[in-house]
């Protein structure tokens, strides 16, 4: 069954590298790798992310700055340089191990000159020391001669174009035990001015050494082992790197705190044993076995390992991007894909994560609180993109998709504002569901309290109709922009500022220092109090006679379009109708209205649930819409008994990367879809529900599953869940 | 009196460094370099601009890519790397011999570790052999032991944070007369595939070697030579460096071409001997002497040599830029200022080279032909901002200055249309001065008549006023956006409508088949010319009684602002009172009547230029507003017989890179200003007016000028002028 830990490519198409480098990305929840190849090429999109490390850029404000590259290992057959775009490639595997993180690369190539040789790459990024990683290059000759090995740092990394590094130093460190020194690196950003050091060290482990030296090129310092080539006698060499940045430690230290502890780094051997032993601790909570269908077995695992990689478990003032850390894409910003897609994954079966997500939420109120003012609102309002500081980072406008000198005004930085109430339900999800009370008073309470008095500042009063209003927002479904009173934000504000009651009823109680305080800090008077009451029981809520739910006012007054006759669909609704056409329509991007009965679950019947199934789902852009809402809808779908239609929504969003179902995963994985999946399997096809008086599971498994297993944590506990239909 | 050709600086001054890298930049009209150290710095904006290698960029559209580096000559000295920022700076002289192009930096320095050593750094660009480039390096220890030199090109430059270059291939290259190889590096724009090659050679030339090396690191190859360090005796390196691209020849050739120019070289000594004789054969036609004021002397021959050193001398398809080949500024882009201020320089003293720059536009009429088109009108009109195929490509939109992630919508491109008349006239004025018959009668006819039928299509006809008009047009005064009837644009199109004619009946008479042609291709019919003369005889033209003339629709009852009474100001007219609100004044950036009298002269009475010059002068921004401005000023204050005025304006345009004195130099020499001042001398304090009957000089020296001298070509002819006030 090793298989099913593995993800795999027998053949090398040059053409797809862009999506497959993003498949087959490594990392330690610090930095993470792009699967571009050691040796490089020009058209590739090679990539470290480093988490926090930001830097300016124009028009898109901010990125993740492409860290100098760790990767580079070159290697010459007498003198021949492998390259797979000249010579002839005879074989070709690579393939991903996601129990381990284990990258490897298979080739027999041979030159143009003739010489052959099978080439073994291994790579991986150490889980176990976050500052570590290895490659390990095997090449069996079938010639004569020599085999040299070039390992360099290479400070010129960019952002497809965009350059942020600016050389420091660099310099060579001998060592005892070897012939070559350690080469070292240091680099900063343009703008923001961090500092990144790497050290490299080259050793090797088979094979008979016939020379060596170390090349101080300005930016590329490289160490050079030459070996005897004999014919199908294996050479091999290990490059380990250390990296640090001065997010880590003081400028002036980082550089000799990389040198150091490449020299002072595990070999391959047992670098790799205490990387299996790390990594067995992960998927010991995180694993859930799927029987009866190998695809879904293999994507489950392959998007848990994507959202594994690049969860910080030793920062809490980084979030993870809507691409993770494995791609260009969004250049590194966070949304609330992570408080609703991500954080329950993390919440139950890493809670330290969870709460690490969650502190910098809390870091960076100051930036939210900003944000409100300058809206000339009160209370926390976080900013829609969010990078380094918690300040607002999206776009005003960004270069048109047909014609890159028109621009396109982007409005989601200005008008929508779910995420703040996105933000303290994850907060309270995460309080629930792990009872961290200490966390919750210190931290989760404030969350939860300054987004109530945005929204209670925020909200207008329809004296007219005698409601309060949320006016010119957009929801989650961004095919409609402008819009009155969208349901999800409406609900959700509502249940914001009820909690915030519940929350500090709480505090009094436990923590009456802690209540006082924060009473006094974000002036919670009675009259504020009262005014939060009265907004919320007197919030507009579009709920019909039937239950049905309209998403916004006048959204049923829209066009309605007959989706399922556009099919089959090659594009999204939006480029079929336009931004403004899609917007006069009632075809959504996703159903902010299900997602919102799947948020507040208890707060809706079944019979609710399944009228506004019944209006929503065919009205929506399943395939080419937003690509949170597959998980979402199979959640919901279960919830509907229509585990068909579930299992559809399910294994589109488990595919979405491996397949590049959208076209677009050569920007990055997906992460809230990879992170959606685990939340349509536990909750949706588990039927995982957590009350206040415990938990309760209701399967509702595909049909042709044989087995769930997943665990999680509840309140500090772990629990395992093995479900076997009957007759499986 | 040599040091009339030197421009100097004796410290140091790290802050000032961008601005001095413009001034030290040196060139060969295929490429320039900024004055930029060899050991290179991290905020440096060192680079190098080939003409024509332009590279796509977002929002601002395309910008001469800054090449790869041809400078990198570390030294160090028993093992420590000479650097500016480290160790002590005992004595610092850089300084360019304007005669011959080769900038010298002179330092005397001690390393941290004690080791002291004078350094000589000489570079030069060949004018002789556009595609060779040399440094010497001299170093006298006052040390034993070693010092290393290391010589590489860098493939990985970027234009400020925009990479534009992927590598392609590199090695070295065997000699046989040296034991280093040739080096050399290939790379390729990312979008507009153009191969860039370089190739290096790294001789000594004094003093013992004690070893060498070439380093093969990826992007930056890298030849080494150390050499035995003797207390006081000279160690001398010489590195040569050959560049083609693929603009020069097959992509597939350049590298070869490289590696085999670099191995073919002369030595410093006789490329020397070539460079100093290829300058003085330029200087020969170009040079102005002026005595008794050194600073306007050293001045005017920096300005020359600025433009000397941008002129393409064997490339039509390029254009210069507005910051010549110097800076980031304008990224390359052309604008009029090639045409009004630049181009009289070379049409007078090297016509070649005017003949080149009016081919690019010949070249660029599909283009044009094109925007024309695209604007629903039809002829040819020129883009407001010009690269490399002449579309348009001035930005639509621009990052506010103070606020980056706020932009500005640039009006430019859409509405100043003036460009396609200066281009007429610049094409005119060079058949008139050089008599360039089969040129004319080839490329320049065919410029003047599309551009005529641009102006024929695009005026429009009031009913009521019963006149033709330009509405909602930018004037060369850009403190006025969207104006109507301009008066410079009004009345050089009828001027460009009328030497249509006038080219039409010289054509038909001298070359009646070129005629023809050019009347089926254009489709110059009856009624076209027909039109064209209604349209110049009624064209709406703003002169008042007094011979005062408008600038535009309603000027005159714009806000009347007391300029002088702001004095002293730090800033300009358009910062004070916002874009908006200068716009509602009547300060002008550059007084559009006055340089239109100006290249007019022939049409307007003195009394006529001194009722404008009264009344436009004093609201002119002369300090701040646009650096084309003064030495038009200074042209029209000698016609004024003012020459006071008129030496205030001219030292002003003539320092504006020396002495930095908008304080943006380090974007880029002011190409304009710098050929201004050449016609602020010839024109303005020489008097030189060309006529159909031969020319006249009218000497109005300023008071302190004791000789004027210069030359200048009239069909065919060199000419001298050399002018002695009496009495001096």
């Amino acid at each position: 069954m090793s298989d099913l830990w593995t993800v795999t490519e027998h053949d090398f198409d040059p053409t797809r590298q862009r999506h497959k480098e993003t498949v087959f990305t490594i990392g330690n929840g610090y930095l993470s790798t792009r699967g571009a190849f050691e040796e490089g090429y020009p058209r590739d999109h090679r990539a470290t992310f480093i988490h926090g490390v930001f830097d300016a850029v124009p028009i898109v404000v901010t990125e993740l700055a492409n860290a100098p590259d760790w990767l580079p290992l070159t290697v010459y057959l007498n003198g021949e340089r492998f390259s797979l775009d000249t010579g002839v490639i005879e074989a070709f595997t690579r393939s991903l191990d996601l129990r381990t993180g284990v990258l490897t690369r298979t080739i027999r190539w041979r030159s143009p000159g003739g010489m052959g040789a099978s080439l073994v790459f291994e790579r991986f990024t150490a889980l176990a020391d976050e500052h570590l990683a290895y490659i390990r290059c095997s090449v069996t000759p079938d010639f004569a001669g020599e085999i040299e090995f070039r390992a360099a740092l290479y400070g010129a990394s960019d952002n497809e174009g965009a350059a942020h590094w600016l050389r420091v130093a660099q310099g060579a460190h001998a060592i005892p035990d070897g012939p070559l020194p350690i080469a070292a690196l240091q680099t900063r950003t343009r703008s923001s001015a961090i500092d990144w050091a790497g050290a490299v060290r080259l050793v090797a482990t088979a094979g008979r050494r016939s020379g060596h030296g170390y090349w101080d090129a300005d930016n590329a310092p490289t160490l050079t082992l030459r070996m005897k080539a004999v014919p199908g006698k294996v050479v091999q060499v290990e490059k380990c790197v250390a990296q640090f940045t001065s997010r880590d430690l003081a400028a002036d230290l980082v550089r000799a705190a990389a040198v150091t502890r490449a020299s002072e780094a595990p070999g391959w051997k047992a670098a790799l044993t205490a990387q299996t032993r790390a990594w067995a601790a992960e998927w010991a909570r995180t694993d859930v076995v799927i029987e009866g269908d190998e695809e879904a077995q293999i994507a489950m695992r392959f998007n848990l390992f994507q959202m594994l990689i690049a969860a910080p478990r030793h920062d809490d003032r980084v979030n993870i991007g809507a691409k993770t850390l494995s791609g260009f894409g969004y250049r590194g910003h966070a949304f609330w894909d992570t408080e609703i897609f991500m954080l329950p994954l993390f919440t139950y079966t890493a809670p330290e994560i969870a709460r690490n997500l969650l502190n910098y939420r809390y870091h960076n109120l100051p930036a939210a609180r900003a944000k409100a003012r300058g809206n000339g609102v009160e209370g926390a309002q976080f900013p829609w993109e969010s990078a380094d500081t918690g300040e607002e980072v999206t776009p005003t406008w960004v270069p048109h998709f047909a014609d890159r000198n028109k621009l396109v005004r982007i409005w989601t930085g200005d008008i929508e504002i779910h995420i703040s109430a996105d933000i303290a339900y994850a907060a309270y999800q995460y309080w629930r569901a792990t009872g961290d009370d200490a966390w919750f008073a210190e931290k989760g309470a404030e969350l939860i309290l300054d987004t109530a008095k945005f929204w209670g500042s925020r909200a207008e009063w329809n004296a007219d109709e005698e409601r309060y209003e949320y006016r010119d927002v957009i929801g989650p479904d961004e095919y409609h922009e402008h819009v009155d009173n969208n349901a999800y934000t409406n609900r959700l504000a509502q249940w914001n500022l009820e909690t915030a009651f519940e929350v500090l009823t709480w505090l009094r109680a436990l923590a009456p220092d802690r209540a006082a305080a924060l009473e006094q800090q974000l002036d919670l008077s009675e009259e504020r109090l009262a005014h939060w009451r009265d907004v919320a029981d007197r919030m507009h809520l579009h709920v019909g006679e039937t239950g049905l739910i309209e998403q916004f006012d006048g959204y049923f007054r829209r066009q309605d379009v007959d989706l399922a006759a556009m099919e089959p669909r090659t594009r999204s609704a939006q480029e079929i109708f336009g931004i403004e056409g899609c917007n006069e329509t009632q075809v959504l991007k996703q159903p902010d209205v299900l997602m919102l009965q799947y948020l507040l679950r208890d707060h809706y019947s079944d019979d609710q649930i399944r009228a506004n199934y019944a209006y929503y789902n065919p009205r929506t852009d399943h395939t080419f819409g937003s690509s949170l809402g597959p998980s979402i809808q199979a959640i919901v779908a279960c919830i509907m008994g229509e585990p068909d239609d579930a299992y559809e929504h399910f294994i589109r969003a488990a595919r979405a990367d491996l397949r590049d179902v959208r076209g677009n995963a050569g920007d990055g994985i997906h992460g809230a879809s990879a992170a959606g999946t685990w939340q349509a399997v536990v909750f949706g096809f588990g039927g995982l529900r957590i009350t206040p008086e415990g938990w309760t599971v209701t399967p509702r498994l595909p049909r042709h599953w044989t087995r769930l297993a997943f665990s999680f944590f509840h309140r500090g506990q772990q629990h395992r869940v093995d479900l076997r239909p009957e007759g499986a």
